[in-house]
């Protein structure tokens, strides 16, 4: 699969996330790693040894800005903390690397525009890393989605992402940590389901966010669990649930006018080569309403690459068109990241302030 | 089938879904159609020739009352409108009839303190017509659900229930018409809804319900479509939607701390003959988090019955046992329709005053 000009990519923190990564690198066709950065160079190293590159290939750095002031790295994805995306975003795009950035991209939508706009400035392409996004399932089902003789109008959507952590996740991992990823749950788990949302609202933003009366936090104050409503002007709602306490379930239900569609594994699909889902259109009883007519069908999507593999790719592609043809950034990528962010802090503000409706302001 | 001493039911009222009815009393073993009473009896009689009933069997009345004193009558199975369940229902306890109701079975709980009094005093028993309940598939579930081993504690609740009204549904069906199905969706398939919830949590009722702000109301000032949260103490929520005006859809996913279920059929399975749920119990990802392990299992069970003849039959043995062996009537049918009803009412009251939450007392 080789690229004759692959881009460069720099991984800044060597987050457990980052060898799931590091290996997608290595399986996207247009891309490879060059540089690991690291607190530590012996981090770096270990990490450049773990997951199989090549210590001749790829260089181990002890900080973070060598990896930035690197001119051989294009791209740089960033797994680290919450807090410190701001500093490492902005740095990375005054530099003019392109910028591959873990969710939750930031602590609320105007540290995230800082983010942007230091990406706008240096002219870099900007994306989240919401891997889902990029399996070939999720083009299947937006097309079904968009069909209004098969789907017709969305209005409702339930999305649900919990895992079941263990005790030395909710003592020590960053996601329960203030300090670094002071949203907790619903900026881990939360941002999915937020984004399955969106995707199925074909990204109209909600009119409000009202929290509903269940979330727990950990004696830190950060959210292990929580869920909210959304409604729309025109009438359509969805609802979504995000735990870091409960046996692990991601499932979207979309329901429209004409159509439902169904998967339970929208995150990480249940195997890597290939995901289904379901749909069911213009759906009815027989006679006597003993059972369906047109029972809804199950689709299987296969996949050449895994879907993180696939969003490096695509990642790649984009910054490829600006390094070799000159074109712009694509603005679709961080328009759909900060409608999350958006919708991120507005379920925040309405748990903080007793689950009142927050309105959801672009 | 032939059982030496079937129940013998009168049904008053031929609303379209005593069709279905007038079926499963055929089907069940041990039950018998000897009466049908309608306003007018040239409609019984034509029930009785539609439905394949024998007219030298089933005796056709002009009125309701008389198939009260036909004192061969057992039981009745009531589908009239909601308005008009007080007067019947108590009428029919009065005489010694045993009550299958349609639901929902009242307009307000204190209408059905009213009714299941009246059948405490007549000694007799108490049904609500919520089929699902009694397919082999709901037992199976239900021993899932109360395993700990393998479902632990119970979390969250998803359930939904919508259909796509046709115009005419919309304009002159019983359920949109205040003086007759006054609570409009959130009675009929809300009904459905709240019952797998309750059901999911072991019939522990919620401590408050509070209404999501989406409800669509006709012109007439009946609910066509809304949803709610459903809260408990010990922090499981709950959330359903129940609409007119969407694809059929009908949901349930209940999360547990150690397993996750879910089925898209629970009101009226996709065939009458075997139903199908999904359970999986202690999933994790894969080394990389590239997949699942432990992944989500397809059960698939068997009916010898139809879930309406086994709903049924049931009544029908439970009554036998009464009339045979003066057993008492079985105090756990009413009881499950009486929090049905509460959470009904506390949802209603929540979207009458604004989406307030509402307590839900037994």
């Amino acid at each position: 699969m080789a690229h004759p000009n692959p881009i460069r990519f720099g991984i800044i923190g060597c987050a457990e996330i980052a060898r799931k990564l590091a290996r997608a690198i290595g399986l996207a066709p247009n891309a490879d790693i060059i540089a690991v950065g690291s607190r530590s160079k012996n981090k770096a190293r270990r990490f450049i040894a773990d997951n199989g590159l090549s210590v001749d290939y790829v260089t181990a750095y002890g900080s973070y800005e060598e990896v930035l002031e690197d001119s051989r790295v294009d791209a740089v994805y960033l797994p680290l903390p919450t807090s410190l995306h701001v500093r490492w975003a902005t740095a990375a795009a005054g530099k003019g690397k392109h910028v591959l950035l873990e969710k939750p991209t930031a602590l609320c939508v105007s540290d995230l525009d800082r983010i942007l706009e230091a990406c706008e400035a240096g002219g870099v392409q900007f994306m989240d890393s919401t891997m889902w996004m990029h399996h070939p399932r999720t083009g299947k089902m937006t097309e079904l989605l968009a069909d209004p003789t098969r789907f017709g109008q969305l209005r409702t959507v339930n999305s649900i992402f919990s895992f079941s952590a263990n005790p030395d996740f909710l003592q020590n991992d960053i996601r329960v940590k203030p300090d670094l990823d002071a949203l907790g749950s619903l900026g881990d788990a939360g941002w999915y389901c937020i984004r399955s949302i969106l995707w199925a609202a074909d990204y109209q933003l909600p009119s409000k966010a009202i929290a509903l009366h269940n979330p727990v936090f950990n004696p830190a104050g950060v959210l292990l669990s929580c869920s909210s409503s959304l409604i729309w002007d025109d009438g359509k709602l969805a609802t979504f649930h995000c735990s870091f306490l409960e046996h692990l379930t991601m499932e979207v239900t979309a329901v429209g006018s004409r159509g439902t569609l169904h998967l339970s594994d929208f995150v990480i699909p249940f195997e890597e080569n290939s995901a289904n889902f379901s749909f069911a259109s213009d759906s009815g009883f027989n006679e006597l309403v003993t059972g369906w007519q047109r029972l809804p069908s199950q689709h299987v999507v296969a996949t050449d690459l895994p879907q993180e593999a696939r969003m490096v790719s695509e990642f790649a592609r984009m910054v490829g068109e600006i390094k070799n043809s000159g074109s712009k950034p694509v603005s679709k990528w961080p328009e759909i990241t900060r409608k999350t962010q958006l919708v991120v802090d507005a379920v925040k503000t309405s748990i903080d302030k007793g689950f009142v409706p927050v309105d959801v302001v672009g």
